[in-house]
């Protein structure tokens, strides 16, 4: 049951490491089959090298385990608040990977100063506000994904599949497992220069909005031409 | 027909995987027939692990497709404008790097601080002006295209291999794709270099002319004396 | 005698130059078998390609050579300094990683500025004090250790299993061999993520006391609940 | 003839490109045979992936060729004025990696702000003289030469075996081939670390005398204790 789903979560979680967007356990990735309502997602603290698809947990949206011998990344509760309110996600990613860190644990929203940040993530990669003493104490995880979603009033998680979360690490998401894991790959090479053009132009703030959209949209939404797939 | 040609194209975008330039799709090489005046280049969001020679387009110089069954990169309407404009060159790169984009990103050139980038490019590497909401809005990679041949008012494009498009990010060119690939490394390393040397010490403003002559041009032109070609 | 002890230990060092913690001879790891109050410990100067199992020195407390054709780590009294002083610690690692040294040779401790650095360190990595002369003159390895100790009084070794010593560089420490080397990477990782944030954002001071608590004790301690050991 | 001294200097020449201290022909590592007063030296211009033994050239000390079909480096005259200097040397390297570079090029010695540095170079790495344009004009690589000889007036080539040339990059040097390319791996790591630590601490000045001096000379001169072949 769910083979394929197990199999591409499995994956994505392999990507993870062998792409260095995470050492030892330090990464999830989860996806969802949103007709059965089931996420599977990497159970806790088990290492890359020793993870196969059987060991996959599955759940429902609320966190009942409906398949699995092990106990569930301890970063669940995120996931599963995430699903349950970007109802369009198919797949979830949580790296500790070192730029987007950096920008995360700083505190600072990646502003989007150029082309390659604009072809993937539709403006300013958001940062949550802090997490209130209240909200660490007690369902700490449930409540990082409360502070995430939030954060999103207003935004379009399709438009911007990434967060930072203050003081922690990125979040990402995509229609699949896969995709979420390609947003965090791209998001990470976006923190990378961002660090970079801070050091070169301090007072570089972002570009246009036409820029923006240009590329933005020339890459999604029904009027793109990037690629294979769109109407020429 | 050009199967020479659409092979060296599809090498030198090979490479700019291998040599991490490039990931995904970002990033797309041509080359030139100058007799025939055909141009190959990379199809569209194509990654670089399912490209071939075959998959590789051929166009005439005002974008006409001569044969190939997919769709051209979204960016050949700036590879062409750069072969009708700068008539000696037979290949074309464009890269996200990460340190060439940073500058191109922060909008500022790449000053010529030492003999590791004189020994390649004549001077500070140019950055163009940013585009006009209408140069965005319309024909966007033609215009790109535009932006940088006025950038090279004045310049030879043969003694400056290499620009950096505001906000975007670079493109570079030579006598062949492999030549426009290894400026697009030269001008990588060239980065990453300024960057630090921007670090140790922000007054460092560049060489001297005379250095500058001296590493380009015994590298360069008839009085060359590095490597095995030259006079002795 | 001890097999396995050499054989953790030698792996444990070859592991170091594996992971680039440690190029040439610089960096070298130790196990203790505290029933038997042996410490094995890595030859001096001896690189790690040519290193074997058979090659390790065992030694008692006291620095007597118990085992061994070659000479011990020059480092080895502030090895043996460390396990005479913390007496819960079975593994001692001593690099000079890139990043970490870099904060220790900048006599500044690694402030916890983030949630990565909360999962495995509880509070800011500590540098010790500046060396004497007389410290530095007279059985200056030994004296390494000695300010280790002394910067740790009301610190807990359990707790904080690294340390920066002061324009030198970092030693860390586990239950076991391949636990120091553990450490080793996560100070690295922490380390490297607190210069991009300190570009970043130079007022980010660390994080509060309950999202350190929060992280720290949910991987560490009775209550804790990542991974498959803990009580669900 | 000269058959070991070549395979020492192609060799040494070869771990430059696979240790990623020169991409391209931009690096060359030489060798000197003091009994004969022969050099061997890499051919100028030759990529690392077709260098072989044969094609190291063979010269005497006043730069005339005494066996080899291809041009000596064009960094021939630097190297031979070293070797004519520094009596006491047996190899010498030239590369633009890029750490030492950027210091290089910034015009700025390497401070020997730690340990790492004092293990193996006897304080801080200087920096040449910016040359006169009649130096560079004429003679340029033979000048490179005497600008490092003039400034190691005071200084000892055996406890100093690296200059930055300033607005170029480093020179190193050894007891033979092997060990100048060590000096530059040395020197690369070395500057890598200094980058850091500037951006840390930038008013970290450096260790003091009696810290080098215990670091430098438990490894060098006759009081070493540092390794297996020392006394004990």
């Amino acid at each position: 049951m769910y083979e394929e789903l197990r199999k591409s979560v499995c994956d994505a979680n392999l990507e993870l490491a062998a792409c260095k967007l995470a050492i030892y356990s330090w990464g999830n990735v989860s996806g969802i089959d949103r007709k059965g309502s089931i996420v599977a997602i990497k159970p806790s603290g088990v290492e890359y090298d020793e993870l196969t698809a059987e060991a996959i947990v599955l759940l429902d949206l609320c966190g009942n385990i409906v398949e699995g011998e092990l106990r569930p990344s301890s970063d669940t509760p995120t996931h599963l608040e995430l699903y349950r309110n970007f109802k369009e996600i198919g797949g979830v990613c949580h790296t500790h990977s070192a730029y987007a860190t950096m920008w995360a644990q700083a505190h600072r929203e990646i502003p989007c100063v150029g082309t390659t940040h604009a072809d993937f993530f539709y403006g300013a990669v958001p940062v949550t506000e802090s997490m209130t003493t209240n909200q660490i104490k007690e369902d700490y995880e449930l409540n990082t994904g409360r502070v995430i979603v939030r954060r999103f009033e207003g935004l379009d998680p399709a438009q911007m599949p990434a967060v930072l979360v203050a003081g922690h690490g990125p979040f990402t998401w995509g229609k699949t497992a896969a995709d979420a894991f390609e947003s965090a790959v791209v998001l990470e090479e976006t923190a990378r220069m961002a660090l970079g053009i801070k050091i070169i132009n301090p007072n570089q703030k972002g570009i246009s909005q036409v820029l923006l959209d240009k590329h933005y949209l020339r890459k999604h939404g029904k009027n793109a031409y990037y690629g294979q797939k769109g109407e020429c």
